[in-house]
C-alpha cells in the first residue's frame, strides 16, 4: 500500500445498489483510501462476487465478523464506510465502534432517535471519528454560504427556504421487486418509519442547518402518500420557527414529477438573501438588500474554505462526486490527526458528524409527531 | 372619441401612487379605452392636479359624486378604474354599481370577507361586469398553463407550490411618511387586517387556483412581522390541502432580502409538472415524468389561449403591462357584449371577476383565523 | 385632442403588416400621441380598412397627398411614422420633410449609403427631427450599459461580440406569397440589396455601436443564402476591427433553428465585461475582472438613465413594446423642445438619429463590399 | 496491484502544474490505472518530491531513462500520460511508443503540423493506442450531441457557432515567474507557435469537429494579442466554410473579462439546432424548428452512449473530472482489448485519437497562415 493512504473497509453496496459505488469513487477521488475489506451483501454469493468486482481483497459474509477480523489484523481497516439499508447503520456502527474502527456512515444515522442517541454516545465514549456522510455539505459553495452567514453578511437571518424533489418515485416502481432501490427505501422495516421524509428530507433539513448554523425550535409538518399502496410517505411539507423568531418552511417530495434532484437552499436575512441549488452546484446566489445579485463561484470568492473543498481551477465544473469525496478527505485528514493524537485541522471540521446524525433525527422524530397529531406545533428534542 | 372605445373613469391613482399609472397605461394599450373622468385623490387640489397631469378632461373631488353625474350623463363613463387603497374598494364598487357603470376594481376585493360577499350579490344583481385585476392571469403563459392543466397534460394534480417574495418591506421605509405606497399598505385602517396577505398573498394565492382550477379544501397558516413597529405581517406561510387529496404550500413575504417580485408557481401533476417565474414571463416550463424539460414560449405553443394574449412576434419579450393591458381588453371584450346584449366571446372569459375576489377573501379570512389558532387547520369557507 | 398630445400620422402598416401595430402601440403607451391620419397601404381600399381598424381620422391614399394634405391643415400632422418596406423610407421621409413635418422612421434608413446620406443632409438642412427605430436601444438596461462604457466602467474595450439569430426563414416560406412578412423581406425590390443584413443585422451593429460608442474602422464579412431559391442573403457572418485595436464579431442569421429573436451583445473590456439578451431584456450582467457576476437589473442600477427608460417598479418586466415606446416618448420630448425652440432634454438624446442610420448603411455597404471580395478587409466609409 | 489494473506512469505534471493532478484523479477515478512510474519534472529534485507527493512508486529524472527502464520491467508501465509543454509532447510519446507502451497525451498533439502527421504515423506503425485528451468530448451530453447530428435528428448541418472565453490572461501574469502556467503557456518556445490558439482554440475547433462530424474546408482567421508585452496571441477569431455549405464561426479569447472557462457549442440544421455549455455540463439543449426548446439530461435522454459516460443517477451533477475520467475509462477499455487482441468495445471508441489531434494542428496551421495573410480564406491541410 502506498504511503498516506488509510485502509477502508465496507459494509453494504453490492451489486444493485447506487450508493455504494458512489463511496467507492468518492474514498478514492483524493486518494487518501484504498478499500481493502468488505462485507457487501447479506447474500454471500453476491457479496463475493461485488466485492470482487469492486477489486476489494478480503470479502466477508457478515459484518460482525469482519468488525472481529479487521480489528485484529495488524492491517486491519482504519476505517469503515456503512453504505446498508438505514436499519442497519445503528447495528454496525456499534460493532465497528467497538472495535476501534473509525466509522463513515450513511444517513439517516438510525431508524429512531433513541438508536440515534445511543449510538452518538457511543461514538464519543471511543473517540473514534464518526462521520455521517451528508453529502451536499461538501460542496465548496455550500460551505461558503455557510461562511457567508456566519461572518454576518446577511445580516440576522430571517427566513429559510428548503426544497428537495425527486420524481423517481412518483409511481409504484417498488412494486414487482426489480428497482431494489425503492424496494428497501419504501420498506419500512428496512428503511426506518420515514420514507421520503428520512431519505432526503433530512437532507434538506441538514442543508439549511448547516449553512445558517441553526437550527429550528419547532415545526408543524404533515406526511403524506400519493402513490397507492406505498407503505411510507412520498412526501413532507413543514412549517419551521426559529429561536431568533425566524420563520421557515421545507417541502421534500418523490413525486414531483419533472424533477430530478432539486435540492435547494434559499436564506433571507436583515442585509442580505442567498440561494443554492444542488443542481448547479458551481454558483451561490447573493443579493445584498438593494443591490445586485451576484453570481459566486469556488474561483471568484478567494474563500480559503471553498479552496480547500475544491480540485480544479475557475470554470471547470464540479459535481456530486467532488462534494462526496470532500468528505472521505476531510475523514481523513480527522482520522491521521485522531491516530496521531494531533487537533484535527480546522479546514477538516465541516465535516459532518454523528451529533448531526441525531439532531436529523430528532427533526424525523418532530414530523413524525407533528403529522400524527394533524400538523400540531412540537418541539424539537434538545431544543 | 374615436369609433370603439369605451369611456373610462378612475377613482384613485393620484400623484405618488404606483398602481394608478399602471392601470391607466393598461387602459390604453389595445386601444380600447379613452380615460375621460377621475377623482384621483381625497385631497381636492391632488386631485385636480392628478387629473390634468394625466389628461383627464373631468375631475371630481369626491367619487360619490362622480358616480351621479358620470350616470346622469349622456357621455357618461362606461366603466370605472377602482385603484384606491383597499377599504374603499367595496363602498366605491358599490355606488359604481348602483349608478349602473361598469367595475374594474383592484384586488383584494374588500377588506373583509362579509363585505367581498356583499359586493358580489350586488354586482350579480346588477348584471354589470366586475373585473378584478389580478395582474399575473393575464400573462398569456399562464392561460397556456391553465389549458395544459384542464387538458389533463398533467395528470391528476398532486403538489402545488405557490410563492411570492419581495424585498421593499425589509426595513421600516413606512416611517416618516414618505413612501406613499408603504404608508397605506401597512397602515390596518386602509389596508385592512392583512398586510403581506393581501397585498401579495392573495396573488400567488389567485395563481395557483387560476392555473391548477382547484382551490384548497382546508389550510394551517402563520402570520408574522418581521419589522419591529409593522402594525401588520409582512410574512405570511400555509400548508395546503385539496379536496383530491394533493398538497401544497403557499410562503409570501415583502422582507426576502434580495427579491423584487419574485411570485412563482409550480404544479406537480402524475404525467407532468409546470413551473412559471413571473419575472420571466416569456417563459414556461413543462416538463412530462420522466422526459426532457421543455421551454414553452407564447409563439412555440401555438395556442389561440395564448395568441389571444399576446401582441408581438416570437422573442420580443413582453412584460407585466402586457399582462395587465390583457385584463382591460377581455374586460373591453365583455362590456361591449354585455353592452350589445350578446355573450360575451370566450377567450375573454379567463378575466378575473368578484367570484374571483370573494375566493381570495375566504383565502384571507382563513388564514388569519388559522394563524390566530396556532397554525390549526382551517377550512376555506365555501369549501 | 388632450392637452399635451402631438399629433401622429403613419405611413405603411396595413393590414397583415407586423411593425405598424407596434409602432401604435409604442406610440400610445405613453400617452403622448394620438394617431390621426394615415396612408396604411398603397392599395387604396386595404388604406381605408386598415385605417377604419385602427381608429384613424384621415386616411390617404398616397402618401404624397397625405404630406401635402397634412402641411396645408391646422391641425395638421406633428410628425409622421413611417413602416413601409425599406425600399420607400428615403422617398417617403424625403417628402414629409419637405413639408415641414418630424419624421420618425424604421431601419434600415434607406435601400443604399448613397440614397441615406442624401437624407441626412436634408434632414439637418431641415430642422426637424429624424427619429430611426433601433428598438434596442430603447431597453433601460442597454441605456444603462452604455452608461457603464461610457464612464470606464469596463476600462478599454477589448472585445465585442454581437450576434442576431432567427429561424424564421429556416424554410422557405416566402414562396406562396401567403407570409407578406417574408415575401417583402426577401425580396431585393422592396427589401434593398441586403436580406438578413439589413433586416437584423443592421439592429446587430448598432446595438453594438450604441453600447460600446465605437464603430469599426473595417470588417471582413461573409453573406450565405442557405434556402434554396432566395433572392436575397439569410446569414451574414463577419469579424471586425476598431480603431483602438479592439476586435470583433458580428454574425446574423434567420435560419438558426430554433431561435426566436435572439439578439445578444457581449463586451469586455480591460477592467469588465457585461452581456445583454434581448430576449431576457430585465437583466443586464455585469461582471469585473477577478469579480462575481452581477445580475444588474433596472430597479436596483439606481441609474437615471434607466429610470428615464422605464415605467414599472422593479421585479415588474418590461418588455419590447416598452422599448419601443421609449423611442416615441423620446421623439415626444424632442419634437416638444424642437416646437418650443428649445434645447431636447438630456435623457430624451439616447434616441437613435438619421447619423446612426447612416452608420448602419455604412455598414451594409461595406459587408456587401467585402462578400463579394471574398471576404476581404474593408474599411467603413467615413472611418 | 489490484485485478484489472493498469499500470500507468507520467511525464510532467510535477508541482506547480495543473494538469497533472487532474489527470491523476481522472485516470484513478474509474478504478483502471495505478499509476506507478513518473519523470514529473526536468529538475530531478522536483521530480523525486513530486512523486512522493503523488505516491508514485518509481521516479525517474529523465523520461527518456524512463521509456526505456519501464519497457525492460516485467511489471513495466502499460500506457504513459503526458502532460509536459506542448514542444515535449511529440518528442516524449516518440520515445514511449517506440518503447512499445500506449500514450495518453495532453492536447495539441505538437507544436507543428509536421511533427504531428509524423508522430501519427508512428502510432499507427506501432499498433499501440494514441489519446489525446480533449477532455470536453468525455461529457455525457456531448457525445449525445454528438448522437443527434450523427442520427439526423438536426438535419442538414447549416450553421455551427464555437467558442472558448477565458480572462486568466487577461493581464500579464506571465511577468515575473511566478504563475508558472502563465509562463508557459506565453513562451513560444514551450507551447509552439500558437497561444490561445493552441490552448484552447483547438479545443473549441475539437468539440465543433466531434459533435458535428465535419471538418471546415477553409477558414478566414485572425490572431491578436492584446496584453502589451506578450510573446503570443491571447485571441483568436475566424470565420469557417463547410464542404456542404455550412458557414460557422469560431472565437477564442484568454482576455474576455468576466469569462471562467465558458466553452460553448452552439449547431443550427435544418430540421433542429442545440446548444451546449462547458460550465453547466449537465444540460443539453435541443430545439426543433419550431417547437420548444428542450432541456435534456443525462439520465433523461435515455442514450447508451450517455449511460457508458456517466456514474450518477438523474439530477446528481457530474463535472470535468469525470469528462476527463471518461478518456481514462475509455482508454483502458481500449488497451485491454489491444493487449487481449480483441476489437476495442465499440461505446469505448468516441476517444480522441492522434488523428484528432493531426486535424487540430490543421486547424492551428491555417490559422497561422490565414492571419499572416491578413485573412485570406486558406483551406485546412487535407481538406
Amino acid at each position: 500500500m502506498q504511503h498516506g493512504k488509510l485502509r477502508l473497509g465496507m459494509v453494504g453496496g453490492g451489486q444493485g445498489a447506487f450508493i455504494g459505488a458512489v463511496h467507492r469513487i468518492a474514498a478514492r477521488l483524493d486518494d487518501r483510501f484504498e478499500l481493502v475489506a468488505g462485507a457487501l451483501s447479506s447474500d454471500p454469493e453476491r457479496a463475493r462476487a461485488s466485492a470482487a468486482e469492486a477489486g476489494i481483497a478480503r470479502s466477508y459474509a457478515d459484518w460482525r465478523e469482519m468488525a472481529r477480523a479487521e480489528a485484529a489484523r495488524d492491517d486491519g481497516i482504519d476505517a469503515v464506510a456503512i453504505v446498508t439499508p438505514n436499519h442497519l447503520h445503528a447495528p454496525v456502527a456499534t460493532a465497528f465502534l467497538d472495535a476501534g474502527i473509525h466509522v463513515i456512515c450513511d444517513k439517516p444515522l438510525a431508524v429512531s432517535l433513541a438508536e440515534g442517541e445511543a449510538l452518538a454516545q457511543l461514538a464519543r465514549s471511543k473517540g473514534r471519528l464518526f462521520a455521517l456522510t451528508h453529502t451536499y455539505s461538501g460542496y465548496p459553495l455550500v460551505r461558503h454560504a455557510r461562511e457567508l452567514v456566519e461572518r454576518g453578511e446577511l445580516g440576522e437571518i430571517r427566513v429559510v427556504q428548503v426544497e428537495y424533489a425527486q420524481d423517481w418515485l412518483a409511481e409504484p416502481v417498488e412494486a414487482g421487486g426489480a428497482n431494489r432501490q425503492a424496494v428497501w427505501r419504501t420498506d419500512p422495516a428496512l428503511a426506518g418509519p420515514a420514507g421520503c421524509l428520512g431519505d432526503i428530507g433530512t437532507h434538506a433539513y441538514q442543508l439549511a442547518a448547516f449553512v445558517t448554523g441553526r437550527r429550528p425550535d419547532a415545526l408543524s409538518a404533515e406526511l403524506h402518500t400519493f402513490v397507492p399502496g406505498r407503505r411510507i410517505d412520498d412526501h413532507v411539507q413543514a412549517m419551521l420557527r426559529y429561536a431568533n423568531g425566524a420563520r421557515g418552511m421545507l417541502w421534500a417530495s418523490q413525486v414531483a414529477s419533472g424533477a430530478e434532484n432539486a435540492l435547494r437552499l434559499r436564506v433571507y436575512g436583515t442585509k442580505a438573501g442567498l440561494a443554492f441549488d444542488q443542481e448547479a452546484p458551481n454558483e451561490l446566489w447573493f443579493t445584498p438588500l438593494g443591490g445586485a445579485a451576484e453570481r459566486l463561484t469556488r474561483a471568484r470568492v478567494k474563500s480559503p474554505i471553498a479552496a480547500h473543498a475544491t480540485r480544479v481551477p475557475a470554470g471547470h465544473p464540479e459535481g456530486y462526486l467532488e462534494a462526496f469525496a470532500q468528505l472521505y478527505k476531510d475523514a481523513a485528514l480527522q482520522i491521521d490527526a485522531l491516530n496521531a493524537g494531533r487537533a484535527p485541522p480546522p479546514e477538516s471540521l465541516l465535516l459532518t458528524t454523528v451529533d448531526d446524525g441525531v439532531d436529523g433525527l430528532r427533526f424525523i422524530d418532530a414530523v413524525l409527531k407533528s403529522s400524527a397529531a394533524d400538523g400540531r406545533w412540537v418541539k424539537l428534542a434538545g431544543a
